[in-house]
Formats: structure tokens, sequence, C-alpha cells
């Protein structure tokens, strides 16, 4: 096939690339803080994603008090603890993986999806969750930008939203999906932090992908990997 | 601030700001096929997406056979005419847009979530949705590696997924999140198709951006544009 006449010229579309590959869900960083139109440009990055119905439904919430960096902290550690104990028997492999640098990194931002919602129906009236689909393209958007600073980010779901829509003083309707540590990085990793630890591998692409119809023989072989880490 | 000592080289920096501003949901099509090496291509950016846990939980399935296409063309065609008379006083405006291009695009994928989920807690044990967002982040990779190489995505989830999951075979634990449109365009729209179209505009970034807590205030601009076009 020739270039789409659309297509970027090739430095630019390596730079897609490399992002894309080169991105990692970052746990170790440097507590040098970041400029401030670096911030800017990141914020706008993740403000440029599609959302559903164009609804826009992110709310980025930047922590700055120290206190409130150390209550989000505490959330995270009890339910580290928690999540350990549900884990079963993978609980002391779980319980050495460092899961956070909430204490560390440059900046820290809260994620929530919009207060009232309900009533953003294109694309929605099915499936409503579609919401976090458009939200999580803004945390990719912003993830594959800071990468290309050389700038590292790790999201964290550990924690009870409850908690912490309690701690921030948000609203019923408005549904925290991340806390997200952002900041310098001593390195990037060269592979998966999961993968390097040994808690699982990226399975082969071939048994991702169907055709026409469902592969009840791929998707077992795409679930192995866990089959026998698992055990 | 100096430049961090990760950060890209410009041109492949540009690249991925180009790839996150110029991407679009795309509604109109080309009928070109793909080169299979392009195919493989986005398809190994989206497998490169994290995920929580590491759990992979995207599951692609390429529509090949015409009959399955039309079907899913008939599935969104029936969600649309309820979307819209759901939609009120908005349902002609919603009509007056083209919201698919299933019959015309070079490629159709439906992106569904795997089976089984329940056993992945590592990042789900409070919040099981994680899963959704790593697989947005699948798409939102294969999206900008798609803009990069000048090829067009729209995501359509206006569907019954209990209706694509029958028409498919799907066991009753995946669900389908995207049917997705891929493949050459006539040209990108130089906006997003709803704010060229007047459905809704992007929002000021200052008001998606809190400090510290809740900003009601700002919370209740965000949505201001939305309650303008909605009267």
């Amino acid at each position: 096939m020739s270039d789409s006449k659309d297509s970027f010229p090739e430095s630019e579309k390596a730079g897609v690339y490399r992002a894309i590959y080169q991105r990692r869900d970052m746990r170790h960083f440097l507590p040098d803080p970041l400029d401030e139109a670096l911030i800017e440009k990141l914020l706008s990055a993740a403000h440029a994603a599609p959302s559903v119905g164009y609804m826009q439904p992110w709310r980025i919430l930047r922590i700055r008090a120290r206190a409130t960096r150390e209550a989000l902290h505490g959330l995270v550690e009890k339910e580290r603890q928690t999540t350990a104990k549900a884990l079963g028997k993978r609980s002391d492999e779980f319980m050495q993986l460092k899961v956070q640098g909430i204490l560390d990194c440059g900046e820290v931002w809260v994620v929530s999806l919009m207060e009232a919602r309900e009533r953003h129906l294109f694309g929605r009236r099915t499936m409503p969750q579609m919401d976090l689909a458009s939200a999580s393209c803004a945390i990719q958007n912003l993830w594959l930008a800071a990468r290309a600073e050389g700038v590292g980010v790790g999201w964290v779901s550990l924690f009870e939203p409850e908690d912490l829509r309690s701690l921030l003083g948000m609203p019923d309707g408005a549904d925290p999906i991340a806390i997200l540590c952002i900041g310098q990085v001593p390195e990037f990793y060269d592979q998966p932090m999961l993968a390097k630890e040994g808690w699982a591998q990226r399975g082969d692409l071939n048994d991702y992908v169907m055709l026409d119809a469902w592969d009840e023989d791929k998707a077992i072989r795409a679930q192995q990997q866990w089959e026998t880490t698992d055990e």
C-alpha cells in the first residue's frame, strides 16, 4: 500500500510509536517539581481526548497540599493491605510490589468523572460506562505526552472511591477513577514493571485477535499466562 | 525547566502532540482496504496498552464477513432510533448526525472485554470497571497510531451489548464495548465532528482542573456548554 496522503512524516510517526511502546506505568519517582508550562501541556493533551457524545466527563484535581497527599497515601496503603488479603496465595508476591510513588513524585492528580452524567444519552443509553472509556482515553493521552516529555506517570486504582470522595469533598454523583503520580523518574523501566517482577507476561497478540466471531480456543490461550502464574 | 534526559527529540515529540490534536472520531470513510502489515501495526499498538494488574482484558474481533458487517449496521441503526426517541427535544438534531460508517470503511473491528475477569483483583477489588479503562487505553493507542498513519477510526457505542454478544457468539462474561470503523478517509475533520455540527463545544480547560479539592463553581461552569446547547 502506498502511504496515505494524511500520514505523518517518518520522524513524527516514529515518535507516536515510541511513546506507545516506551510508555510505562511508573512506580519510582524523583521529587523534582514539574515546570508549570509543561503541566499545562499535559493537561491540554488530556483535554483533547475523544468523548462519547462530546460530553468531556473528566475532572482533574491537582493535589498540592502535603496533608492531602499524605491522606491519599494512607487510603492507598489501606486498600493495598485489603487487596493482599483478598488475593490469597499470591498475597505475599503482591505485597513485594511497590505500587505507588505518591509521597515521592512531583505532582499528584486525582481524575474523576463529573457529576450529573445521566442526562448525557448520546452513545450511552445502553452503555453508560462509556464516560469512563472517554476519561481513560484522556489519561492515555496524558500518559503518552508525558512519555514524550521524559516524564513518568503511574495510574493508581488501589483505593475505596467513597473514602476518596469524602476526602476531597466530591459530590455523590462524581466518581474518582485514578490517582495519578506524575513526575521525573530515575529511569523508565525497559519493560512493564509487572512483567519484570514476574506478576504476568504480555500475551501473544495472535490470541487476542479473533476473526468474524468469538473464538473460545483463542480466549482460553490468552488466559493461559494467568493459569500458569496463578498456581 | 531544562528538558528531561528521557524526553524525545523535537520532531518525535511533535508527532505525539500532532496525533493527539489531529485525531478525530471519524464517520466518513473511503472503501479502500488496508494493508495487512499496517493492520498488524495497529493491532500491536493497541496491545501495548497499560492494563490494571497487567490483565490485558481486550479481545479484538475483526469482522470480514459482509453479512456480519450488515448485521452490525442493523444493530446500530436500531439503537440510533431508540436513542433519538430518548433524547426528546434534541432528537431531530441527533438524527441529522451521521453516526457511523460501518458499511463504507475498510475494516470493522469489535472490541470486547474478556470473560472471567472477576478473579483479577489487582487494582480492581473496589473498582472492577478498571478493565474497561485498560481496554479504552488500548483503543486510544490504536486511534493515535492510525492517525499518524493517515488512517481514520470511529468508535461506535450505539448498540445493545446483548444483541452484539448474541450475533458474534460471545460468552456471557465477555462485554463488547466498541464497534470500530477503521479505514482511509476523504479528509480528517479540522475540528471534532460534534463541534462542527454544533452538538457541543470543547469546554475551557480551566474549568476542568481543580485545586486540592472539588470546586463546585468550576464543575458548574464545565457543564454550562450543555446547559446552553440543551435548551
